[in-house]
């Protein structure tokens, strides 16, 4: 698999995560290309789902995907599939990347010549919440089979975060999921977080899903260009 | 609820975690109580085969259990219905508990009087890994949700954990999920493994899980003392 370069990347022991991140807005910005920050706890669907989303925006968008992960690349093999750039950074064994990370991903994929690039982030609902990669838009999946209880758990990701991808919806009818009762608790943390209910599955929710998504990038991308 | 305590925990800034935890194996030692330190993703299911564990075990032995969240106490009073003691903690928001926190809980339960408490670990496949809490069995939970490639994302925590309990099972119709892909990945990364397959809900798998558990604090604590 020639075309997936694994990247070791190693936080910075001076950097200013924050001072990075403002760096890395300024370059996406000269370069006009859209930076997507994707989270969510392990096993959640992230690779799966992102696979349908490229699919459906590959036609329309230059794009990129830099997968995280402590250890493998079997997500990067995944996304080449689909036929878009992609490479695989490895963090050392961190819980989240940092600013700094994403930036050697960045120059890895030649973002410069993208429209979009989605970082698939490190699987946790703690760490990364903390960590501005210098993103427009910061997305989070809640799969059913985790449980509707997740924003009383987890409220750091669920306030930080523009957009909740609730996925797997196919699978509801085996799970006690209560999608009011996750919106009402998801409201109270965020109220402007907008939510998406999907299954990448069966493609229920996707067009709603990646029409938002397509809108956004080009509107970011004009009104920057 | 007033049998649900909430301690607010903090990391000591001098704390040494491999001394705090050698601390704690000496004190449960004295005590003859047996500590197993519960580790999992986020809605692997932790609260749920836990209860299903206590009902099975409590008229056997003494049980104590300890929640850790960042916020909310609902695992607790989820815990508190079996009639088992229990606390929780919140850890101002770190991605893992360390040996002085557990301490600290063990403390307010008072497990002097018990034989045998669980520590419900944060949400989390990375942190929690690489610290020693003083426990007697380190336990994970893999449920069929998040898939069969876990081992190779994750591969410390399946090196550092005693047994791994696969949870879910009953939902494996729904999901792509292969046991023996799963087996083999895990045998590489441990192999002494111990592993359990099983559903909380159904009921499938449980015996053979709560014998194993019995047997081993029965064999500490008579081998103890």
């Amino acid at each position: 698999m020639d075309n997936v370069r694994i990247i070791e990347v190693k936080k910075s022991v001076y950097a200013n995560n924050d001072l990075e991140a403002n760096k890395n807005r300024e370059v996406l910005k000269a370069q006009n290309t859209y930076l997507m920050n994707l989270m969510s706890s392990p096993g959640s669907g992230k690779t799966t789902m992102l696979v349908s989303t490229i699919n459906r925006l590959k036609e329309k968008l230059k794009i990129g995907i830099i997968e995280a992960d402590i250890d493998s690349d079997v997500d990067a093999l995944t996304i080449h599939q689909t036929g878009v750039k992609v490479n695989q950074l490895h963090n050392g064994g961190s819980c989240h990347l940092d600013a700094g990370m994403v930036m050697s991903g960045l120059n890895d994929l030649h973002a410069e010549a993208l429209d979009f690039v989605v970082v698939e982030n490190i699987g946790n609902l703690i760490c990364p919440a903390g960590y501005d990669l210098g993103q427009n838009l910061k997305v989070m999946i809640l799969s059913v089979p985790e449980g509707d209880d997740k924003p009383l758990k987890y409220p750091k990701m669920f306030q930080s975060t523009d957009v909740l991808l609730i996925s797997k919806i196919d699978t509801v009818s085996v799970f006690n999921f209560d999608f009011e009762a996750l919106e009402r608790r998801v409201k109270k943390l965020n109220p402007t977080m907008k939510i998406f209910k999907l299954s990448a599955l069966t493609g229920e929710g996707m067009e709603a899903w990646t029409d938002y998504l397509l809108e956004s990038v080009k509107k970011w991308r004009e009104s920057n260009g």
